[in-house]
């Protein structure tokens, strides 16, 4: 399968945003036509559509909708009355930074006077879009020139075309590596507990003809010291300035466990994930989400009554111990502080 | 409530084995009433019972259900054939050795001569419940003498009344250390795939006021590092001669957060799930289950079709990542070949 036929999450179609329902995958295939800012805010919070590119792509068109529906009920006042839409879409969820970065850009086009704004608020929308695809190439191929001998790779959660405008970060480099004849045979985490890795990535490689094997989260140690396993390759949510990521649960846990086994640790992630404002990872807001997660499956309890849980969405894996980051940039080794600023100050000479 | 009432998952009663069902648990509680030992066989091996004291003391009491059907049928020849039925539960699990090692104990008082012999099986099985429940006060006495300053403990799978013949190896240990005041919270792993920690142990807990709070498998390591866990406190399957230590799957990646955050590592088993035999943990059986277990969920195929999965039962911990080994017999802190030699040769000096 071709990159172009691949499976979308987010669309422009008609003139309303479609989204993917990922939480009924791979099951059914079911897009939600979203027609204003209220929406998009709940299907970003209710986790139709979710990966940090995406949610980013996804706010750009809730900016589109609800322009539309300001500037229709009153053409003087809308830059004003949209404000309260694109608070309730940055407060969609907490910690993935490419909303906020995303809405910053959609909210300079709105500051704009002169010309049609609802077109500009749409081209904008679609270059995030296409921008978010191309920097996934880029990142691919920056990511695949990495990997080395041939071998085995391990990912975390989903990274792939449902994660992002198309194609993937992590995902994207597994694409390109899988591609180049550099990787065997990708190892997914399930994932708990929102089994992304069995229920996206599972679907995403199969789909693409690489060989996936799925494991229990607490497995991958195991794995590691069994051996053939080269890198672990993950996105990320938001990046501090020190280089330190705040990603899925069960990230950090598996930098750990790549660090005491040898296995390198590659980040995959577009410059808009990098929180220049945040020292270091402490900073980083992470989402608690609902125990419920935890104490049911499927609609049915599994938990004694009575039973706590603890539900972060995101955990953060200190710089130190992430070897590569890799973005459409270029790629830096080693992250730290100056590396990061140079990072973040260059055009992307890399490109 | 008092130990003496907690719940029974292996009970003897009117010339019957019957097991609680674990599959079933917390929603239902139901046991099943066998009578033969292709019935034990079969529980075991699809998990109606399981922690591997528990999975001793049933095969203990599949004996006497085999030879009183062998010893029936013909009171001459009934110690060769029951071979057979003791070949069929000596295969039914291969990572736990607690099963291997009740059959032995089975063995030797078929072999003897003289007396009644389906009196004296029922006795020995009996016995080794007995033990088992003994052996578990004295391992829990043991282990929260060394639990030191209040705090949280964090706990993987199911190792209380549910896994042994009552009160628990681990879970035992933290329900003893809980009583003196030394433990202020258990965060237990949910388990995956089998969910012991959500179904068992929560259930147990809360049964006993004790507060539990769940976590996903790969949240253990980022609960490490917020601080205040001071033990991982766990099972095991197997040990062997060198210390290492077989046990549920996720259980050497706990190791090795542990490891690395600092938290202390304790493993609570009796001395029967020491296999002198294997000098390592390399040569340890590691039972590979269904990729079922992974792929679906709840009946309902969570996976996409044609990925695989890799799901081992259990792992590995090599012996330098236990700070202390904790049996009836006495504690091993920082177990090796020399100490667990000294320990097996040992009648107990500790009791």
């Amino acid at each position: 399968m071709s990159h172009h036929d691949r499976v979308r999450a987010v669309v422009w179609r008609e003139d309303a945003l479609e989204l993917l329902d990922q939480r009924l995958l791979p099951g059914t295939m079911c897009y939600r036509r979203l027609t204003t800012a209220a929406e998009v805010a709940q299907a970003i919070r209710e986790m139709v559509v979710r990966g940090a590119p995406a949610i980013g792509v996804t706010a750009a068109y809730g900016v589109v909708l609800a322009a539309r529906i300001r500037h229709a009920n009153d053409t003087n006042r809308w830059r004003a009355s949209i404000e309260e839409d694109l608070a309730l879409l940055a407060a969609a969820r907490p910690t993935a930074v490419n909303l906020c970065w995303a809405l910053r850009r959609m909210e300079r086009v709105i500051a704009e006077r002169g010309g049609e704004p609802m077109e500009r608020l749409l081209a904008e929308a679609q270059a995030i879009h296409r921008e978010d695809i191309a920097g996934n190439r880029r990142m691919g191929q920056l990511g695949a020139g990495l990997l080395g001998e041939r071998g085995a790779v391990l990912t975390h959660c989903n990274t792939g075309s449902l994660a992002t405008g198309g194609y993937g970060t992590a995902l994207g480099v597994i694409r390109s590596g899988y591609e180049a004849g550099l990787i065997e045979r990708v190892y997914a985490d399930e994932t708990r507990p929102w089994l992304q890795g069995a229920r996206l990535t599972a679907w995403e490689l199969v789909q693409d003809g690489i060989p996936v094997t799925l494991l229990a989260d607490g497995a991958a140690a195991a794995l590691m010291r069994r051996g053939g396993i080269r890198w672990a390759i993950v996105g990320a949510d938001r990046i501090a300035a020190n280089g330190d990521v705040a990603n899925k649960i069960g990230t950090y846990h598996l930098a750990v466990a790549a660090r005491y086994h040898g296995v390198r640790f590659m980040v995959v992630a577009p410059v808009s994930t990098v929180d220049i404002d945040i020292p270091d990872g402490t900073a980083i807001p992470i989402e608690q989400r609902a125990a419920e997660e935890l104490l049911t499956l499927g609609g049915q309890t599994v938990a004694a009554v009575g039973a706590d849980a603890w539900n972060p969405s995101f955990d953060v894996t200190p710089a130190a111990l992430v070897d590569a980051l890799v973005t459409e940039r270029g790629v830096v080794l080693a992250p730290d502080a100056e590396k990061m600023a140079r990072l973040m100050a260059s055009r992307g000479e890399g490109q």
